[in-house]
């Protein structure tokens, strides 16, 4: 019950998730209510006006959330995310940290930041998650 | 430049969005500050729990909105998006309906309601966007 | 357990709430899921710049979403509020209508629209809250 | 127009601001982005459950993001704000932080904290503001 969850352990439990593969996000580490990932930026993740679409951004920020909030090992499902658009993304990346602001009995709170290549805060992102009581460890 | 904008317009427009294409969103009509999209569900939707991503039903809801918040000709650009999830989805289909809240001079608030294949709210999403004075229309 | 609870015991459990009388706010009806409530202005309701204060606009919704989750007797704290402002009100009231989105079985979520004296909306809030078990009626 | 903006230039203009003295806020700092206050809790505070009032915590952290926004000197006014309830108030004050997350040409974003007597986190909550062209210095 309280062996510590490795990076590796949740990163095996999020390959699982088809979307985060198929739009081309890589979850870089997680644990402890914290995670980091990537997403290299291709053309098919441009809006029409050529920078990249919020969706992606939300998308790799949402994985990021997911791994933090499920890095204690309960399952937890997102609530509720709000995402605020602060500039266009730069460089070829994106990277998204998430950090726990509180994992409470049932409610768990997030905040991810993502950055572009250059270094520039993209997109500041809150997730609120509720946490079962089910474990996702086998 | 009081030209009617039409839902064709609006759609070839938002034909060049590569992200919404390449997640498989298909957008129905568009104008007057309203639009329709929906997303046929197949397994690279889901996540690592098997049900729909979060990220898709954002995605969808987001390009709803970018259709409405630019079907008056003016650029409009995203500030800030939250989203509600509700229920799990069930059926084989998501579909968005944008609606528009308020347009002002420079900040346009959208209200987005996806429901499923059996009709039920699956997402709430609202949508803040800072319109530009420069039109895309060609 | 299934007695209807009237408007009269909605709004004899919501007089408990010092700081909505302090602001003064009048919570006019409340039942299945709905509430309106309405706060007639006064100076100190105002902010630097002499428009309504942001805070008053968020309490006058806050305690509609209060009433309309907790319209079904179970007790409902708020988990997450958001609101978005649409233009400055005018006239000398505001009044605030509340829907219920959806009632699940630990998650509502409500959407409170907020319109001045000349019926136009100054503000759209939305709020989740967490549904106990516990029920607020003696 | 490049003289440094002292604390208590942004306090004297806050002073104005009679909802936030109504209800009981006090701003300790600000300046270059950020800024403190403080709510000294009362009875009046509370909702009907005893708790502190969810409109009375926004509204200490309304003030702080004012102050923060406004800091710079141009005008700046809220266009949404989100808040996250962490947990039920303990001891008999409010304390709020906020940073600067970015500060556009047009939009500005910032992030506060809410602690309480004991130091644990109460809420978090997210503001966009629009920043006018205009200065409120005199």
């Amino acid at each position: 019950m309280k062996t510590e969850i490795t990076s590796e352990e949740i990163k095996s439990f999020l390959r699982k998730d088809a979307f985060a593969a198929f739009v081309g996000i890589e979850l870089v580490e997680a644990g402890n209510g914290r995670a980091t990932a990537c997403l290299p930026l291709r053309d098919h993740h441009r809006n029409g006006l050529g920078i990249v679409h919020g969706g992606a951004v939300f998308t790799l920020a949402d994985l990021t959330f997911a791994a933090a909030c499920n890095s204690h090992g309960r399952i937890a499902v997102a609530i509720h995310c709000s995402i605020s658009y602060i500039k266009a993304a730069q460089g070829d990346f994106l990277r998204a940290e998430a950090r726990e602001v509180s994992a409470g009995p049932k409610i768990g709170a997030y905040s991810i930041r993502v950055t572009d290549g250059s270094g520039e805060i993209v997109a500041v992102f809150e997730g609120l998650a509720y946490r079962k009581k089910e474990s996702w460890r086998p």
